[in-house]
């Protein structure tokens, strides 16, 4: 069962406060964590942008599905929590002295776009999918961050993440849930998570969250 | 003086207490107020999208401009209230019966987007002013309703909202001229308010805020 609690993966289960939900095929693995903390700098960097494009994903999304009450409600509140994560990186990025820049972008969002089906309402499904996969790879190395940093602070700051990153995955998937038939759901996430767990199999060269 | 306080145009001094800048080239009709208190409901509808929209382009704004810290930090507030705004109208579409539906965009946008310039840094200056453009009108039409609906709470609610939609447009000046020469500011400013009258002096028969 894909979504039955996980008794084995209780690593986020007091910050999170949330039923474990298996969305990763494959847990990241120990490549990445050490390139992150060999780059530290430009992992945060790079933590910016994508709270930048969580929340431009979210307004995407509202605006292409104008009519969807719960959407419309869910996703205003998780760009919220958005831009108040983006807020917060970014003091980080002040305090340590970390110019902004732009970066570019690793290949893993537009290798997940490109299995995006073209015609509704395969498509919604596969969008909310998608950015729930994303969401629960951030959840989970935001959450190594928060386990391996060294300096306090900052650990502490991630593991401060975890709780809404959780939800925001979870969010996607009763999203999906209440408008696709759960085996529908299911099916298509673990392809869709097959795929997520082959992009990063092998370590991106340019240190980012998602690399 | 383009943008000295304008003694006369005191309407809204009390709610925003800012000095007004004068944006607009020409003021709203009478013929719009008419129509947007003829169809209510469809203008409550396209006011929620308004709300909507505003915060997808401080985000698409923050996306292209990622290494701008004033502009990012501005931004986000904006997008925040934005969101809040789409939250409080939302809430007034459900209490009133009205469902969310989508609505053809009148051509107000997109027209004023064809007057954007495509090399940068041109390009920045016209979609900081664009913006400032389409908050001042808002902010004017907002402050419309405000005045002529006949409905006490939904007067108190544009009300409500006129000191955030008068910092807005303040917002995106500030920005413009942090960057940009005050007289070239000033100069395209004029330019392009003088577009966004011509394409409001004929109204739009679909009752929309920027019909
Ligand atoms: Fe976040
Ligand atoms: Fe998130
Ligand atoms: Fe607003
Ligand atoms: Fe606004």
């Amino acid at each position: 069962m894909i979504f039955a609690p996980q008794q084995s993966d209780t690593r986020f289960a007091d910050t999170t406060r949330l039923p474990s939900i298996k969305f990763l095929e494959e847990p990241t693995s120990d490549t990445w964590i050490e390139q992150a903390i060999a780059h530290l700098d430009t992992i945060l960097l790079d933590h910016s942008h994508c709270e930048r494009k969580a929340a431009a994903n979210a307004l995407n999304l509202m605006c292409r599905y104008p009519s969807d009450g719960p959407l419309l409600r869910e996703l205003t509140r998780l760009a919220e929590e958005e831009l108040e994560h983006f807020r917060q990186v970014n003091e980080i990025l002040e305090e340590r002295g970390i110019p902004l820049a732009p970066l570019n972008a690793p290949p893993y969002a537009s290798q997940l776009k490109r299995q995006l089906r073209h015609n509704e309402p395969e498509r919604k499904l596969d969008l909310l999918l998608v950015s729930g996969l994303i969401e629960a790879r951030s959840h989970e190395r935001l959450g190594l961050l928060a386990t391996h940093l060294p300096e306090p602070d900052l650990a502490e700051f991630y593991r401060s993440l975890m709780a809404s990153e959780a939800r925001h995955y979870g969010i996607f998937w009763i999203l999906a849930t209440h408008e696709f038939p759960r085996d529908v759901v299911n099916r298509r996430l673990r392809e869709l998570a097959q795929v997520e767990s082959e992009i990063l199999a092998s370590l991106h060269p340019e240190p980012r969250i998602h690399s």
